[in-house]
This record gives structure tokens, sequence and C-alpha cells, in this order.
């Protein structure tokens, strides 16, 4: 790649000029502005291209200096030459949304009509027609499909829409700590700004003028949505009680501590380059986004097997955008049948910022489904090295699945080619990843460590980040094929439940464990007056993860009373091999048996 | 009682008329009117009065009507003839705090030196000014000391303030959803609500006429706060994304949803009924409140050996003032060596809010606090009957300890009589109740059930609401002289951890379990091949809680791992009685040994 090929270019583009954008309001408007940056340039097959959404107050600079603040653009530390959003080898879109006041036609727009600025006179606009006006600009440059969409916060939410509304243009779908609606208290706190915005006799009931904008209102908006953007973990680090340029409380209203002063240098600063309009406008943009309601609640139904690869990740301490919003969003997906779903809590105690902050985990984690959509592309990897042909699915930076375990294979045994499989605590994704390729399954995880998430979308499984004992509630009846649990019911803290889940989701499952009837162990007890450890039981008993020990006559005891069929079992030796056939083969197995398969399904 | 004992007074008194008041900024202030409500009669002991503090916009009408709103009290759910806070036998006081708008002096009230409000040149005061007011009030009745001091948010701040400088007048203090210090996200939403007054040119500096406050500021202010006081499931419960009095959206900035009306509602009422700078005051003074800086950010020198009961109490959903906050004032509270501290986290989904609201756990949890204060001080029963000896202790409300079991019978002859006992799991309280009336013992329980907890409130026992795996750090080193865990080891995710943690807290530790090396368990594995179920182990082993089962030789190898030294142990048979000396004595305890109880200290 040459230096131009990543070039910058600010850029607007008019579209709708004699066909006007119908609105969702039922407004018509015509004559649109887009104002955006590019980064880099778009293939021959254009098939390189990503769009990134911006958040309420973000703008379309991801990746360049303000014009204003004179600041790097919001999203530096992703997008770039060789960063994250590689614009060496991606053609990079970031729009200014439609009813915002960096370039595209806002409210402070000239109304052609009046030749005034539209001020209140300015249609309500919606996420869907922020989407549309996008669609317009990607479709400009001959892109039938994005190679990934990408935002947080509103940013995601235009991102759903975008797979919601066109999801034949959206191969990959990236939603960051966003949701599919707007919560109550959200509305709440953007009602609460719109009121301070209001309260402000400068507003003028919008037909202020720009030089004498309400900036006392907005400022205190500003303010308040400050708050919610930070934990109060993570201001209590920056800030605690400090105080700000002083060594003993005043004993007054000045800015005594640094998060006041803090907060006043934020709305102040604000209100130099936001208007207030806009800030009406797009809260409540954001506060109407509500995809389940077209249909009827059902938000599966709205991504009825959208071809559209997810990826949604939360922050644990986002309380604007929790993670609840995350959970309910992926199980929709889920339901709804979508090709791939990804989720991800990231452990941060940034709160919603941390989207835009430097979060090692996340950035890992966005790099390695980015390099899989690059992948799937058939797009050159990382290292540079030459585009090879999109039918080759191991690039160079996929790992290949070897050196599997003697009980994963025979477990792979127990599965029919192209079969759908849900791995419970699937680790790094090595048996799913053995399965996808011998065995061409359609294989998605569920892995608690990041960790392990991680390494599973580097390899490009569809992963599940939860807690079986929990979670997985989140997988609709019927979803996949097989469930497997391999080494892993003995660490539940309620096994039955667990194998009731992975019947009610995949019909069949397929368990292994080790057996606690194992001669070796009885005799650790039984002679020995201990509990055993060994190859198998590693842990001493007050360190062990393995809280539900059970011989195979107590499983088996348990699957009859769950009403589970046992179709198919192989009991292990001390090698991990099927037991063999002899002298002693009229022990039982349960005193035989180191570890144990089974092939479960509905009775 | 006749009815006009629990009669309602409205009440003002005047002080410092000749002496003024020294307040903590420096400033003095003269002739302050208190506007108060008492309820129900002081006794002739004077020995039955409670002291109930308001929150920020509260005020004296704790349980009468309010003379603006025409609404029953703030708090007639808990305080009235017969509740909780019952009118009928005690002498409740409640305060318009100094700085206030509902009669106290406050920066409405007329400055004498120039006839007009004070405004502005009100000094700010504290929330130890506002209790040096009170104290002057209560000491005015010739009260010494407190039966209780009560209060909730701002409230429960004056309660700890109230303990930390009086505590010879404050026998017990109950903290409700408060916090010894404002945390940054308090003191920026308080910011915010100032900057929305100070916005809203009809404050004019704060030199307003009362009928022209600055209601747009100060509306704006208030749903700000009023959004911090409730959940979000509370919001979603409330309001969801429900439309108000329409059946579409309105594509404008009028209140289409719920939330929003009744947000501005709120706001619109909450200026009939209060003053903008007494908010401005009343935040400054929550905000400066930091007891910890008072002894270099050492909280637990701030209630060193503090003669007075606490009752901590949090909501789980409360994130103005999170339950951590009232952990880290809990874990102060005993690492100074307060006479006695009880904690619980109410589960409720209401927010900040549910104090004030119908939270029956948390009505129960009060209930048995305030009962057992009365008890103690010897005043009658709920039920009426007649006042008994303070120093008879046994109340009729109180439960007796009978029916002990054998195992725990023989744990309590290992304490000496009169040593400060921790159980841990301490359930209902049984055993502590037992050791304290049979061996004197000061007794202090850790449980993590809500149901425990207030069995153990209404025995009269300290008990802190938590769990043994996590929460053993809050209680300080060499705080007790023995901590007790009673068959709760096997249940523990972190066996070791804890045995360290009772050691390092009492330096002897006290610990039974039932042994898996009982000869009964061997079999049932051994020979039967299954996990074992009997009387002592009652569970299916994928419905157990107890995960971390060992046998006598297990638990003694990790005691030597741990360096400690076993200082006395007694095996229990199938009747829970000490093994006895039979015929097969010759085998050994691990085989024979149901059950196990260990006294041990530091190797």
């Amino acid at each position: 790649m040459n230096a131009k090929a990543s070039a910058i270019r600010h850029r607007t583009a008019r579209f709708f000029e004699n066909t006007p954008l119908n609105l969702e309001c039922g407004a018509q408007l015509s004559g649109i502005e887009v104002a955006y940056e590019t980064y880099g340039a778009l293939n021959a097959e254009k098939s390189n291209a990503i769009l990134i959404c911006h958040a309420l107050t973000g703008d379309q600079y991801v990746a360049s200096k303000h014009p204003v603040t004179g600041k790097p653009g919001w999203w530096s530390a992703v997008v770039g030459p060789g960063k994250i959003i590689d614009t060496d080898r991606f053609f990079v879109v970031c729009t200014n949304i439609l009813g915002g006041c960096m370039g595209t036609t806002g409210p402070g727009s000239l109304n052609p009509e009046t030749g005034a600025p539209y001020g209140p006179d300015f249609p309500v606009v919606t996420i869907g027609d922020m989407v549309n006006v996008q669609k317009t600009l990607v479709s400009s440059f001959g892109i039938d499909r994005l190679l990934a969409v990408v935002g947080g916060s509103m940013g995601g939410m235009q991102v759903l829409e975008w797979a919601a509304s066109h999801p034949e243009m959206t191969s990959a779908a990236v939603v960051i700590a966003a949701a599919a609606r707007h919560t109550t208290q959200n509305i709440a706190f953007h009602e609460l700004g719109r009121q301070a915005i209001m309260a402000d006799p400068d507003w003028d009931k919008g037909r202020y003028e720009v030089e004498s904008q309400p900036r006392r209102g907005l400022s205190v908006a500003r303010m308040a949505a400050h708050i919610t953007y930070l934990s109060e973990s993570a201001l209590h680090r920056k800030f605690g009680r400090n105080l700000q340029d002083r060594d003993a409380l005043t004993y007054g209203f000045d800015a005594d501590f640094q998060i006041e002063s803090y907060l006043r240098h934020q709305g102040i600063t604000f209100v130099d380059r936001f208007d207030a309009n806009s800030y009406l406008y797009i809260t409540r943009a954001m506060d109407y986004f509500d995809l389940a309601a077209r249909k009827n609640g059902n938000l599966a139904a709205v991504f009825q097997n959208a071809p559209v690869r997810f990826c949604v990740v939360s922050f644990s301490s986002d309380w604007l955008f929790p993670t609840s919003e995350s959970r309910k969003l992926t199980a929709a997906l889920l339901a709804g049948g979508a090709k791939s779903v990804s989720f991800a809590e990231i452990e941060s105690d940034k709160g919603h910022d941390a989207f835009l902050l430097d979060e090692p985990e996340f950035h890992a984690l966005l790099d390695g489904f980015i390099e899989d959509c690059a992948a799937r592309e058939g797009l050159p990897a990382k290292d540079k090295t030459p585009s090879i042909a999109p039918d080759t699915r191991k690039t160079p930076s996929r790992p290949s699945p070897r050196n599997i375990r003697i009980d994963q294979k025979l477990l792979g045994d127990m599965i029919p080619k192209g079969s759908k499989i849900l791995d419970i605590g699937c680790g790094d994704g090595a048996l799913l990843h053995y399965l996808q390729e011998e065995k061409n399954t359609d294989a998605a995880g569920m892995e608690i460590s990041m960790d392990g998430v991680r390494r599973c979308m580097e390899k490009g499984l569809a992963v599940f980040q939860g807690d079986a004992d929990t979670d997985l509630e989140i997988f609709p009846d019927k979803s996949f094929d097989y469930a497997v649990l391999s080494h892993t019911l003995q660490a539940m803290h309620n096994p039955a439940h667990v194998l009731e889940q992975m019947i009610r989701i995949s019909g069949r499952a397929i368990v292994s464990f080790p057996n606690f009837g194992h001669w070796g162990i009885r005799c650790a007890l039984g002679l020995g007056g201990r509990m055993p450890v060994n190859g198998t039981i590693p842990y001493e008993w007050y360190e062990t993860p393995n809280i539900h020990f059970c011989t195979l006559n107590d499983f088996e005891i348990l699957c009859g009373q769950l009403k589970l069929s046992i179709d198919e079992k192989i009991i292990l030796d001390e090698q991990g091999r099927p037991l063999e056939k002899k002298w002693y083969r009229f022990l039982p197995d349960n005193l035989r048996g180191v570890q144990a398969l089974y092939l479960l399904s509905c009775g």
C-alpha cells in the first residue's frame, strides 16, 4: 500500500435533490448535504469498505483532526494505518449523521423555503432516517456490501438499523455498548437535558441565532450526559474528593472539588462545538429507537435469518447501556437465527466511555473479529501477505486444529458431518475448530473466560461469553443439533439444570466427565481415607473447581430421573482410550472407567 | 396510652439568641429558629425519645400532613401509633434542618442585619451544624440520651454525625441508604443541579424574591435528582416506554413518553414546596460530608469505641448510596470497635427511594432492631405488656434458646465464659443466643440469608449480612476471641481461605463438619459405586450445596499446611455424641466419625 491509499479525505455530497427522502415521521426532506470522511482506498472488488457510525456527540472525524477542537479523531486508537481498523487495507467511511451540526443537514441548516435556519421547523428524524442517508452515500460508491458496519452507543443503534433494514448490505455488524431500544432511564436523562436547554431563555423556542445559542442550558445538558458516560469507580479513580487548586474547602459555591471543575469545563467546551437544536433532535432520535416495536415487541423477528455476522460487546461498568441490554439483544439475534452471533462483556471500570478509551481486551477482541471478516472476504491479512482467493478460508493468521485429545476425537466421531454444534465451556475453541474443519460443522461456543472468547473469535468461531450455570437460557429451543459439555459437568453448580438446558437447546447432548467411581478414587477414600487427587482430578479438595463429582452409576441414575435416554457411551481408561476387553473385563465399568463420554437424547 | 400521648404537635423553638452558634465554616449564626414536629409523649425517665432525621428534600412532617402539598407525612408507613416507630410508646422528634425552607432558619430567612432574606449571604452550613442545632433542641427537652437516632439518605449522614460527635447521647444509630462521605458521582449530580439553578436568570445570584424564584432551574435540578432516586428496573416497571395519553409517537418534543411527563410533573410540583437557595445550601452540606477526613482518612478512628449500637441498612438497587459505601462504613465501625454493629442489604429493585417505600423485609428488620432498643431500655414491648425493669433483658418478645444440638452444646463447652464470639453462617442465631445466655458471651454473627439476619436482630444479636467466602475481610484482625464455623466448611468455595480468615479475626477457630471418611460413605462409594446420601449429607450429588467435602485426615493435613495447631477435637457418632470407647475402638476415628469438631489456633 502506498501512502496515498490510506489518505484521509474530507468530503461532502448532496443527495435527494429532486426526489426527496421520505422520513419516518411522514415528512419529506430534499437536498440533503452529507459531510463525511474517508480513509484508505476502495479495492477493485469494492469488498473492503467499513462504515463507522458515530455516537450522540461524535462526528465524522473518527481518525482525523477535529476542525474546531484541534484534537485527534475520536477513535484514533482503533482506526488508522496499521491499526485494528487498518486504513492501509480497508476503505473506511464515517459520515456526520442527519440532524447533526458538523456539515450534514440538520436543524442549523438553511431551510430552502425560508432562507433561514430550520430551527424547530426541522422534521424529527430517526435512526432509520440517518441510516437511509448513509446507505445512499455508500451505494453512490458502488458498494453492494459493507465488510462491516461498526459503532458504539448511538453508533451501535445505527449498526443495528443497518442489519435490520439492509441486511444484504451488511456482512458483519459490530454493536458496541449499545441496545436495541432506549431504556426508560436513558429517556429520562435525555429529557432532563432537553428540559435544561429549553429552560434557557436563549433557546427562544429554537429560533436562536447561531452566535447566541442557549449556552447555559446546553452546558447543563452536557454535564448531565457526561456523568452518565462514566462509572462511579472511574469518577472516583480520576477525581475522588480531591480539591481543585486549593488546600481546603472554601465554604462557598465555587468549584471546590475537581469533579465540579471538570464538569463545568465539559459543559463550557461542548457548546463551542455543538448546536443545542441538534442535541434536541439527536436525543429524540435515540429515545424513539425501539427495534422490537416494529414487530409487536418481538425483537427476534426483526433479525429473522439475517445473513449478518454479529459481534455484540458490552462493558461491565456501563450503566447507560448495560450488559443486560446487550444480552437481550444477543438472545433475540440467536432466536431470530442470524447467521452468526458472538457476544462478550469486557471487564472495565471506565463506564460507557470505555468504548472510546484504551481497553486492551476490547481491542484484542475487535481485532480478532475484524481480521476474521477480512479473511472471509479473502482480503490480505495484517502481516500484508498477498491477497488470497476468497474460497481459501485458512489464512496464515488462523491456527490449525492439532493435537486434539483422544476423548475429543471420540466425541467428534459421535457427530455427523454438517451438524450444528454448541460447545458449552468451549475454552479456546480447539474442539469446535477441529469439528468445523474436520466435520464441516456449523459451530458456536459458550465460554466464561475473556481469553477463551478472544481465541475463539480469532478462529472465526461464534462465541457467547457466559456462565453455563445461569446463561444457557439465552439459546433458543432446538437451535442446535448437538450440545457438548466436555469435562465441565463436575464444575457446575446445578448439573441437572445444565443437562436439561442442553436437551432443550439441541435435543441431543454429549457429556464427558471424570468418574468418581473409579477404583483408584475408591481406594484413595475407602482405604486411604483421603479425598482423591490424580491426573484426571488434579486438585486438592479445598481448592478444586470440581464441586459436584459423580460416579458413572450416579450419572446414569440422574439421566433416568431426567428421562434422558443414553444413546451411546464410551468409557475411557487411564490413557484416555476406550476400555479394552482384558481379563478383568468382568469388573464393572464404574470401577474401571477413569472418564466417560455419553450421548444423550430426549427419552 | 391515651390518645393524647401519641398526639402530633407542630412546634418551633428559638436558640442561640444571645450566644451565637459557631459554624464549621468559621462564621457565627444567632437567633436560630427551629421548626419541628413531635409525636407521642416523653416518659418520666426521658428514655423513650427517638430522633428522626430527614433527607435533602424532606422536612419535619415525618408522620403528619404536609402543609403545602396536603400529602401524608413522608414516613407515615413507619412512624405513627402502633407502627414500627410507635408513637404510642416512643416520643418521636423530627426537625426541619438548618438551611431548610420549612420554618427552620435558612437562606430564605430574614437576615437581622439587613431585614432582607439572607440569600447568598447565608453562611455555608454543614451536617455537623445541622446536628448541633438538633442537639440543642433535644437537650432543651432534658433528654440526655436518645433511644435511637434514625435517618435515610442525608438523614443517615446526620445519624452518623450524631454517633461521631455525640456518641454519649446516641444509644442506637439506624443508618439507612447512606454513607460516611459523599462520593464523586454524588457530588457530580449535585453540581449538575446547582448549575441548572444558577444558569436560570431568575436566580439572580441568589437575590431573587420568593415569588419569582428560579423555577425552571430548580425544576431541572429536581428532575436530575429524581432520576438518581430510582433504579432503572423501577423506572422500567413503572413507565417502560409507555406513551402518555397518546397512541403513537408525535415526532416532536412534547412528553410522548410517560417517564417524560412524570419527570416534568416532579419538577413543576417541587418548586411549589422548596426554595432554590435552600437546595444549593443543603446539597453543599452533603457534598462536604466526609467523616474520615476528620481523622486523616481513617474512618475507624472517628468511631473509636463508640458506645453506640449501629444498624446499617442498604438496598441492592440503590446506585446513589450503594451497598459498597454501607459496607465500607460497617467495616470502619467494626474496626473502630463500636459497641455493636449490624449490617444488612435489602433486596429491592426500587433504588434509593426504597427507604421511603413499602419494603416488608426492611420494615421487619427495622422493627426487630427498634424492639430490641426498647427492650434494652426496659420500655414496654409492642403488645403493651407493662414496663419491666431495665436489668431484666428477657422481654416477652425474645425467644429463649432451647433444643440446642448436642454438637452445638459441645462447641459451647470449648468456649470460656465472657468470650467474644463470631459465628460464621449463624443462621437464625440459635447458637449465638445460647452462648450469650449461657456463657454470657459478647456475640456477633455473619449470615447470608435475610430471614436469618432478621431473626438474629429480633434476638438482639449483632449480625452482619454477608458471604463467608468473600466478606470475612470486613472483620478486623483479632477482633474476636473465637470464630465459629458450624457445619458450613463443606459449602465454602474456598475453605482454606475461610480458615485463614477465621484465625486472622480471632486467633482461635472452632470448626465442625461432616466426615467424608466415615465408613458409611466409603462403603456407599467404594462398594456401592455411588455418591453417598445419608442423614448428615442429605442431598443428591447434583443438587447438594456441599461442594467441598473432606475427610478428617484431609482436614488435619490442610490444618498442617496452614500451620494451624489442633488444640482440641471431638469426633461424633451417628447420634451426634462423642465417640465411645467400644470394642471397635481400634478402628481409626476417620472411619468411625460422622462429624467432627475442631478447636484450632495459630500454630
